[in-house]
């Protein structure tokens, strides 16, 4: 009845089994490779056998003060850090939930994700403090700061101790969740609404993690260039669990920067980065080096990378380009596979071997090859996907309908089982009775010559429904008009597609993972160029 | 990605399409078939057009009065009555949304599930008016009687029509919902805890109902033997929806007579019935006749069929048992197939075409075939099962994990996927840390050459955890003592599953549905035998 899933390589060769939680992974792992690079952070270094000293002391300081056991939630609210790690793992390790919040958020949202969620303890930066709201009516009784001021230390009305201060607590023998626990509640960035708590297993972690190094061959001397924040999934999960899987290093940077990437590369010997599908345009923007093809590099995790962009992008960087589709609710769905080079261009690969993926039509039932619809998912094993939206029942129902997480994108399936994404459904812009994909009319811009990156979103119509708008930046020094993208895309794409408002802006704005922050672009500001205006129909 | 399932023949045949709403099959059904007999009662007959007429003259009456829609719940609180198929299909045929409600429930039980459920009119019978809860303050505006007095015409607070009223209105052309739209509101007899609101599609009930009939080899010539009540899943499904969907016809009875029953047999030429384990238990109980053999009854359609009458009952009526698993929540889980005499005796049957079932142990994984764990399913197609629980979605979460439906029920898988249950796991009884199967047990019990029918249940024990307690019901004219009884259990089974206390009752209490209410059973009256009064440690 149940089909028997091939073997989890990593995580069969470091505990003899397929699943496992977060602190078993890292007890094997400090066992048997103790001596290897776990992160480098600028020039400083930890080994497996010192960073998990630093997590199992984090674990021992939240005992004694009461925050260890499943009941417990540790929140963080911190950039890209050393002590990040020590916090996540250590919370595991004490069997607590680990709460990271995405440091772009402040007040009133931060407020209500502390109160719902019911975390006690929050770890954070100096910096931070004067954004954050009043902790204590959202039930924060200690915050930690990994760089106190005395100031904050003598004046805040709650306790204030340093991460250094917990981090010499007695170490504590770290607890062992089962693989399908809660480990981590992950708000999701929806575009419009509440965000959704996402509650995520143990197992969601290390045997996605596990499969994912496993399928791009990853191993003991890789070492990921790491610009993702840990508050991210991908940053969590592909970025990091795939390197303890395997015992790989973690090179740690604050954030992706364009112009100092190659030298990052370059001194931290990085072999992996997860290239989102703009970070490759902005890389393949600069002009050619001779030095393209020396460098460490060797993998590029991306989703949605533009058709026209992979092959060339490959060649000119050796580099392999694995595309690879997922959510916070449910990742890994796709699995790229290195050794198989016949994965149709524009595909974001064939469903992973613990998932079911398929496509519905509005009724709930498969749609043809080749035919968009929904991209709905099954998992074919336990602990591999969330447990559900904490406090937030209904949605997960609306979501789980006929036994299949509705992923909400809408995406077609080949003959061959392969995967194309056209977009989120939420995503889809309505013009005149037709539904225009923003993700397909940007993949058209970016073929225009003097374009570097693209956003293009819906404005209310006058006429009901939506015009369209495309935001662009152009390449360094290029002096595109906006009539002339108007004219390009007139040629290239159908009548109903071509944006009526274009606006040329220096940059656009983008979020800490480095997604465009469409919701920004969402106006029609005086003076930008209107197709209407400028005399045609 | 997606299996390709087997055509379901009837609904093929009727529609040309394998998924379904009632109203369709009915539109379908009354044009394909109209003068077939739908429907027996007493001396009065419908064919099949003649209760078209009825049902979408109610349907009529509901638009007439603002109660068709999908918004609109209509409630029924009936017995085995014809006027429940008018009121049953009519709503649906308004687009509206039924509400079966057990005609057992009384006072605070019966007024929290209209109140829940939101419907605005009630159809029952005049000696149920006494045990209504206040009905304006449930939301009820309009009272449908199928007999009403004058009494209750001019002194009820509350607009009182007769049936017949409501079915002089004019006939509505059906409405045509989705076969995946909300169609019913089941409320689950749950032994534990608040009962479940459980919200049913359409499908569920049609291509669910059409997979049984032709896995049965049912069809236009067949009779049911319908005494079920038409607020179980069972008696709508597999005993009325089965017959509509290829034209067969139904006998109607009030309730399970077992003196009656062979005479009504005679009398309506059935061929099918619907016999729960102790139906089964009674008929054998019975002396044998000359006519046994000679009836016109084929089907016997049974859940949970003692292993050791199975053979013995088909070879002394000359009748096929058919076994079938599933719940409220999700039908039909196992498919019996008349065809296939290979089912070894004790097993309820193969998944169905429809459905994927496995076994898994606490942490959701896949035991190994012949070990015992929970029983989950999941749906190969859309709308074939509910859609949630009503105003209550985290138990729908919890029943969800993995995206599997948690049955609670207790059973394991032979190694060619022949499922064995083996108990609801609610219903396991713990003693001395051992866990007792209450249906093992019962069915060892109903070897003993002298008992028609008996019931197991837990004793909470002064050493903590249960006692065993079987309450017995003795065939005609037999005096075996307790402790004969209790000898006989020492002889075969295990020593910590020997009962405690044994007492013997004239009869067992039944509820509505024919099951044993076990909840009446559990104390310890005065004068009960008690093992260990009785000297044995």
């Amino acid at each position: 009845m149940t089909v028997s899933l091939p073997p989890v390589g990593p995580l069969r060769q470091l505990l003899g089994k397929d699943d496992a939680s977060i602190p078993e992974v890292w007890c094997a792992r400090a066992k048997r490779t103790p001596d290897q690079i776990f992160l480098v952070r600028d020039d400083v270094r930890w080994t497996y056998a010192e960073a998990f000293e630093l997590i199992c002391r984090f674990a021992g300081f939240l005992r004694e003060r009461g925050h260890a056991g499943p009941e417990n939630r540790v929140a963080s609210y911190l950039p890209n850090v050393p002590e990040a790690f020590w916090v996540w793992f250590g919370t595991h390790c004490a069997g607590s939930v680990y709460l990271p919040l995405n440091r772009a958020h402040k007040g009133v949202l931060l407020s209500d994700m502390l109160s719902r969620t019911g975390a006690r303890i929050l770890v954070t930066e100096s910096s931070a403090v004067s954004e954050l709201p009043d902790l204590s009516s959202c039930g924060i009784d200690t915050l930690i700061l990994i760089d106190p001021t005395t100031k904050q230390r003598n004046e805040l009305p709650i306790e204030v101790l340093s991460v250094d201060e917990a981090l010499s607590a007695q170490r504590m023998n770290p607890a062992i969740p089962k693989p399908g626990a809660l480990a981590t509640i992950m708000f999701t960035s929806g575009t419009t609404g509440r965000s959704k708590a996402v509650l995520q297993p143990h197992n969601m972690y290390c045997r996605n993690a596990a499969r994912l190094a496993e399928a791009c061959e990853w191993n003991e001397r890789d070492v990921f260039h790491a610009w993702l924040p840990l508050y991210h999934i991908a940053g969590q999960l592909h970025q990091t669990m795939s390197m303890v899987s395997v015992g790989g290093a973690i090179c740690q940077f604050s954030t992706f920067s364009r112009t100092k990437f190659w030298s990052q590369i370059e001194q931290s010997h990085a072999t992996i980065v997860i290239g989102l599908a703009n970070v490759l345009t902005l890389l393949w923007s600069d002009p050619p080096s001779i030095r393209d093809r020396e460098r460490s590099l060797r993998t590029i995790l991306s989703a949605a990378v533009p058709k026209d962009l992979h092959r060339p992008f490959e060649e000119r960087f050796a580099v392999c380009i694995m595309e690879q589709y997922g959510m916070t609710e449910m990742e890994l769905l796709t699995v790229p596979n290195i050794r198989d080079r016949q994965v149709p261009l524009g595909s974001c690969g064939r469903a992973g071997p613990d998932f079911e993926l398929a496509i519905f039509d509005e009724d709930d039932k498969p749609a043809p090859p080749g035919t968009p619809g929904e991209i709905v998912a099954r998992p074919k094993a336990s602990g591999l996907m969330m447990l559900g939206y904490d406090d937030d029942a209904l949605p997960t129902v609306e979501t789980w309908q006929n036994l299949w997480f509705h992923t909400e994108d809408i995406g077609y399936m080949d003959e061959e089982g392969f995967l194309f994404f056209v977009d989120r459904s939420r995503h889809v812009i309505r013009r005149r009775s037709e539904n225009i994909s923003s993700w397909e009319l940007e993949n058209i811009l970016l073929r225009h010559p003097d374009i570097a990156e693209c956003a293009v979103v819906g404005i209310p119509s006058a006429l009901g429904e939506q015009d369209v708008k495309a935001s662009i930046c152009l390449k360094p020094s290029r002096a595109t008009q906006p009539v002339e993208v108007y004219d390009f895309c007139r040629r290239n794409m159908a009548g109903f597609m071509v944006p009526r408002y274009i606006e040329i802006l220096r940059e656009l704005p983008h979020n800490h993972v480095g997604k465009i922050e469409k919701t920004q672009l969402l106006n029609v500001r005086e003076g930008v160029w209107d197709a209407e205006r400028a005399g045609d129909p």
